[in-house]
């Protein structure tokens, strides 16, 4: 399993830099610096003003406060897979010798190619806010995905507005010109390549149905800068989700739903470090939305560890919602066997989106999803091999499912002829 | 454990018709054609007005998406062990020869025996409509259980006064009627066997005591047909509820709570695959009742996997709650395993009414029950043996109680002398 | 790690008669009790007014309901381990000779150290009422630990107010008192060696930033004990617990919140068996109190077993949240492992605050820490040595900080100059 090709349907990679040229890309990512700073590190330790060298030797000293975790095995793992790091623990003492064997700003693309190489990569989607200009990549490898957090959450600040004109090249002044320019980016992500669109959510919402004629003052006056009452601002943000998945319909693209976190709970935390959720949240909020879409392929992940049991449940009743991943404050392998060992006993394998990486760098995509197989193998081991008497092949055939050709096929691109949401 | 007999709590089994004499009614399950139909089979290949054998060969074109599943388990060891089907799975090619296999149309109640014996039942609790002549059979092997969720969701409905009426013999116009009524169906019932009394319930009911004066004019209202406000339903459910709850006390009759379904939130799913949830729900919702009860046994499941916990410290505390089972979404061995253990480590054994099947066909109920006494024998070796120290005898006689003795003794029957809830 | 010291960072230990002089001081726990009566003994059979000997007597009659439970292995092990009883169970036939043995009254405080050396105690915090005079026995050994449920919950009885004055010699009339009063209360404790503040908070209680201003009048009429309206009271108790939180800030003290509980569910239980919870609780509602008080170490547990997971997200983020031990309803081998397991995985180890035994009487610590320490001698087994591949060496270094390292430095006492809310 661990030689598998790595089919990544979700991360936050960025395609004119994906691996890291210097070991503070891999130290900054914020898994890292939030636990340092949660063990008593001072944020400024890590400030973005500083000099990499710097950063990453800071960081260094509170690096065994944290080394028994999970997310510090990653650490490790790209320190001696990509570089040859041959110590045990990354200290103030080693750090030098691995900033050193990390430094590839010479080496430019050539390394971005190794580690894709290396790592078995076979498509990595991308999180494109929608006025990404998609130019200067190769759109089969860097998969775009259309992120619309901005245009759901933030379409009452009249910068978004702006944005979405620049980008649409629709002279956005009422509802109607919102649903052009929207179709209108749809249309360019499409035509790049684009094969998601996606979206994470707050605990607070609950999509409804949009009345158009509801929504046309609240978005007037949005559109025009205006002060907006909490109930049209809720409006617009209905009116605008229930917009964007009219589109998935048209376009046929899958709908990544990512439901649960709060931002800048912490708002003094270190960047990337500041978010959490409220875990009294229900997918039973998302009925009307499951009902409606009924084409629309919804892969699904929710953040509060305890709430994954219900998405086996939504995910076991309609057709078009799909487990996706293990995410965030989830995707620990005490919550993952957990879920997994769930999602595999009582959903049907072709639903199954195994998992995603989220990361921010591609060394980040074989750790991680090291660490995932290893859960799915042990699970599959204990839970099907020895408990029901299932041969070798057989599990692997339900691995190969939920890792690769589920995800490819859910994901397939449009134009696809599905004869239902998980695509088959 | 796997030879010993089974006390089946709760089932659907119509004492009619108990075993299926065609394998569609196997395949009509909720549980294959909501899988199927969530794996992307469109509900009307199984659509009630088809032919028995299409409707099963449909199925069987979808049972590869869902043949990793434990609720496919249960259908295999039906073919296998009752139908000597030798192939390892059910596809559009093995289904003719299993239909056929299967077909027990010409045995009559000869077939229904002939499983009852080779499942090694004991006694089978029905679900009988508050309106059902329970007329027709033995009621010692297949015992009555009063439904009680019409007399309480749907006392605002026409229909449900007329069938009352017509039941129970007395002319109900107010709410006095109603409890006469109420009455006259417990006597019916307990006199041909009754041994408990059920009801399934909404995330959002929360019982409160019954003041018969605020409830008169709603319920008047009711009766008459008139239109309601939804606090007047609101205390309709209440009122009828306690009502409910009264006579259990009275009758001493167990009233077994299911907690957590909310009907038909999938309109357009299969029969049977409409029901979901919300998981934000409380015992604490319900303190009143089991305070003012303290008689009355209350076998309690809940529908949400992650509310387990919270039923372990309620069934700890209140001597009237009685953890029951691991009911529909949940019943899957990853949360039963969980749950149980902690059901075991923190209760007192002889409040555990280990489980029961659900089941419309006795065909289900070995399965079923097998993968029970599977994750039950796993957590005792496990927990109690292995880290304990118990020995086996140990462990077989917490089980014993788990699954015979507490359900044999809880819902043992009216007219007993019980000193406390659990019927010690 | 059974050889190790125990270091309790929170019991309810009498410090003037910390062990049990006779074996009804340990089977009243009340998690016999509630069992018990849970079981189906009636509250009466353990009356306080009963004589120890008969009390206990009573209790061995129904213990064989209760002897398949975790809490039952603690009293079997303090039957054995300190009082060499040599028999499987304790039966009415058994319980004679087991009183025997455990009858220590003659013994006097020679016990109380001789339970003290063979469990290997370092430190016990107690539980101190704020008018505790706190005199009397070595606060080194048995910590003072300043409870302050009353002075949040409770001041608006006019009781709490006049035990206020008595316990500070301030006479409180007005906010400006009460903070005095409470200064004083901290000066005093701290002097006497306290190590920490708790409370524990219900599910409804959302603490709020105090506004003095807002909070004068509703603080006045409770002080001179007049009718308070719903929000008064709401007032009151949060004015209150920041007030709490700026003396914590102030003297460097812990504060320990405890979160979950509603007191008197099941009035009609047995002494300290009435208490429950609602699992519908966030620590999101807390946000605004780590925001503001980030040099306070807040050791947080939570009730509700499947509102761990949560957590271990703001233990996560926030440097000042530590989680501490497995509590109450969540203090039960199923749940300590998966939420142990998940906190080992994904939290800086120099966080995590063990566990603590809630314990009333000496004999109970080291039964309850063994039992903890089993699971997570399990846990760092399978998960760290055989998963990840970590020494012996590295899983004992975790584990003992976990135990003694991490609980000795949180818990340093007052003066410490700590850079960090772990005190690092």
């Amino acid at each position: 399993m661990a030689r598998w090709p790595i089919f990544d349907p979700h991360t936050h990679i960025d395609p004119h830099r994906p691996a890291a040229r210097h070991f503070d890309e891999v130290l900054g990512y914020h898994y890292y610096t939030e636990l340092a700073h949660s063990a008593g590190m001072p944020a400024d330790r890590v400030a973005p003003e500083l000099e990499p060298d710097t950063r990453a030797r800071n960081l260094a000293e509170y690096l065994d406060r944290i080394d028994s975790t999970v997310q510090y095995s990653w650490l490790l793992e790209i320190a001696r897979t990509f570089h040859r790091f041959a110590h045990d623990r990354i200290t103030p003492r080693t750090i030098g010798e691995l900033l050193e064997r990390a430094d590839h700003r010479q080496d430019g693309e050539a390394w971005d190619r190794e580690v894709w190489a290396a790592s078995r990569l076979e498509a990595v989607f991308l999180t494109n806010e929608f006025d990404d200009p998609l130019e200067g990549w190769d759109t089969s490898a860097y998969v775009p995905c259309l992120r619309t957090d901005d245009l759901v959450l933030k379409l009452h600040e009249p910068r978004t507005i702006e944005r979405l004109r620049a980008a649409s090249g629709v002279d956005v002044q009422d509802y109607a010109g919102l649903r052009k320019a929207i179709g209108a980016l749809f249309e360019k992500f499409l035509g790049r390549g684009a094969r998601a669109c996606a979206i994470s959510l707050p605990p607070d919402f609950a999509p409804r149905r949009a009345t158009p004629r509801r929504a046309v003052t609240p978005m007037r006056k949005a559109i025009h800068g205006m002060d907006l009452r909490p109930d049209e601002r809720e409006e617009i943000r209905c009116a605008a989700f229930w917009t964007l998945a009219e589109f998935c319909a048209e376009f046929r693209l899958p709908f990544d739903l990512m439901i649960g976190p709060i931002r800048n709970v912490y708002p003094d935390g270190v960047a990337g470090g500041r978010d959490l959720f409220d875990r009294r949240v229900s997918l039973h909020d998302y009925r009307e939305l499951f009902n409606h879409f009924r084409e629309v392929a919804f892969p699904v992940s929710t953040l509060s560890p305890d709430a994954a049991a219900e998405l086996v449940a939504y995910a076991w009743i309609f057709p078009n919602v799909l487990p996706m991943g293990h995410w965030w404050y989830a995707n620990v392998p005490a919550f993952i066997a957990q879920d997994l060992r769930a999602r595999l006993q009582a959903l049907p394998k072709v639903k199954l989106l195994g998992y995603y990486s989220d990361a921010y760098k591609l060394e980040f995509i074989a750790p991680k999803f090291n660490m995932y197989r290893r859960v799915l193998a042990d699970v599959l081991a204990e839970d099907a091999i020895r408990g029901r008497g299932w041969s070798i092949d057989q599990a692997l055939d339900v691995a190969r499912m939920v890792l690769l050709e589920n995800p490819r096929r859910v994901f397939a691109g449009s134009g696809r002829a599905a004869s239902s949401p998980a695509g088959i």
